[in-house]
């Protein structure tokens, strides 16, 4: 009785996403889902890159957060459209959420819409909200011991950012063990280093983002 | 309907977390909810602060994760007994979990049980394990807008633990923004600065330790 109940609640939210998704394709808009731990840096990453992308790509951002509008403030400067999405107590967005924030936005002036997700490494990964990619970001911080525990996330990436790294040598960090890790995994998706302070990678990420477009 | 399925379980879980409390209540043991995104420190702290205790102090952690072993591995010189407790794709540590981690413990033997949950700011908060105090660790490298964004994890805490201190000076951190945000959910529970590295904090964290358990 309680599995038919869960089993309908994910099917409702699957045929969402991929309505969702048919939105976008009709609109030629690339959707990527960016998801990764609270403090892994998906704001400051979308605040530098998204302008680098340059004036003729316009982006819009949809932002998850239990509270506050902090990182839609954040973000006003980086895209053309920005949205605060507030999940209350809810520990991932949802397909709806995703419907509600898309009927904001005027998407056939978007080229990119990123979608970044409550900071959480365990539920947004388990729900579809019609995105076409996942990006995962991984912080140097956060150690080198999370992709074996957090194996689900990691599965289903299209591309994962190690994020902070200016502080390896900081922080004691075994890239060799993510490597391992990654490589029973998942070793399709690229590994990009990223530092927001340094600017590191940053090249990287855009080019995998306009390769996805092309 | 679905409304009445989600109650019932919730009655179900906080009825299990009463009798994990009753059996811990009767074996003179205080149990401690350790709560926090991944890579705030919790598994270092406690494998740098249990043996400090001193011998004669008998400590027990459950550790919650959702693959792997090695945080009970490396938990094994601090306590006398640890159990690593797998979630699958759980997104926190449930009642019933840790009743059956307390099957495993010889509960006469114990001071502190110190319950690891599942790294996760949001979903662990919502449930009662029948701990009798919560620890929740906010890591700097995490970022100084974390109390607001996710109040309710810090709204529950009996203390609060700012890890990774020494990186203080090498990010940006504005603590006088933490103790704004703090100020308006939890006067309560004293905030504690630590480093693992330098050692900074854990005398503190040891004190109010012991002063609950007198």
């Amino acid at each position: 009785m309680k599995i038919n109940v869960v089993k309908s609640v994910l099917d409702a939210s699957d045929t969402l996403a991929r309505a969702n998704r048919r939105r976008m394709d009709e609109a030629n808009v690339l959707c990527i889902n960016v998801l990764s731990a609270p403090g892994s840096g998906k704001t400051s990453l979308l605040q530098k890159s998204l302008p680098l992308l340059g004036e003729s790509v316009r982006s819009a951002v949809l932002v998850g957060d239990l509270q506050t509008t902090r990182d839609a403030e954040r973000l006003r400067d980086a895209a053309a459209q920005v949205t605060q999405i507030n999940t209350g107590r809810g520990c991932h967005l949802s397909p709806e959420q995703v419907a509600e924030g898309l009927d904001g936005l005027d998407l056939p002036a978007v080229d990119f819409l990123f979608i970044e997700n409550v900071g959480n490494m365990v539920c947004p990964a388990a729900f579809d909200l019609g995105e076409h990619l996942r990006a995962v970001l991984l912080s140097v911080p956060e150690g080198d011991d999370k992709v074996a525990k957090y194996p689900t996330l990691f599965q289903k990436a299209d591309v994962i950012l190690l994020t902070k790294v200016d502080l390896i040598g900081v922080l004691e960090y075994d890239l060799g063990r993510l490597g391992d890790d990654l490589s029973r995994i998942n070793t399709a998706a690229p590994l990009i280093h990223v530092s927001n302070q340094t600017g590191e990678g940053l090249d990287a990420w855009l080019a995998w983002l306009r390769e996805q477009k092309a």
